[in-house]
């Protein structure tokens, strides 16, 4: 598979790129949040998914506080290069709400 | 299943949402899109995927060009209401490279 490092994806203005983050094992599409180039050095490193919060601006271990951890199993580019996924092993839930993925909710009327 | 209207999303600093959008028939991630509310409200309309082209800055109906149409199955919302999940049915390539899907290459090193 061809690969792109970090230097040759593409960062929006604010230095993030989004994550689409997917349960390896199951297919369903968990969350998406954002990386910065250092989350994505720790994430490369650990093993694990690293974010940063936008609301918080700093770095999200994914899990430190909820013990939620993302393990992941293989990490993509799409051909933009401004867009990742994540595809992982995820322990417990998610979404900070307690379910286990982000999209419990239907788009109005549909 | 619980409902958000368009009323209850809660939008980007330039009106766009990202749209995160997922072959139903095998589960497979294809690709991230941005909408603004037109491009949803013809989607809902349409049974057909509308986005909003960045680059262009204008409504894009994914597939007018291409042929490659999706029509959605699903059309889901994140817990934060600022992230559309789209599960379709795609014809032929998602991605204007020819390949199915925009995820084709790997994370750098990994």
């Amino acid at each position: 598979m061809e690969r792109v490092d970090l230097d040759g994806l593409r960062w929006n203005d604010a230095g993030l790129v989004p994550v689409v983050v997917q349960d390896v094992e199951n297919g369903d599409v968990l969350m998406l949040a954002w990386a910065n180039r250092e989350a994505l050095e720790r994430t490369l490193a650990e093993g694990r998914m690293v974010y940063w919060s936008r609301s918080r601006q700093e770095l999200w271990r994914k899990g430190d506080t909820s013990g939620h951890l993302q393990h992941w199993d293989e990490l993509l580019v799409d051909c933009d290069a401004d867009v990742i996924l994540a595809r992982v092993h995820q322990e417990g839930a998610a979404c900070h709400t307690g379910e286990r993925t982000c999209f419990f909710r239907g788009l109005g009327g549909v």
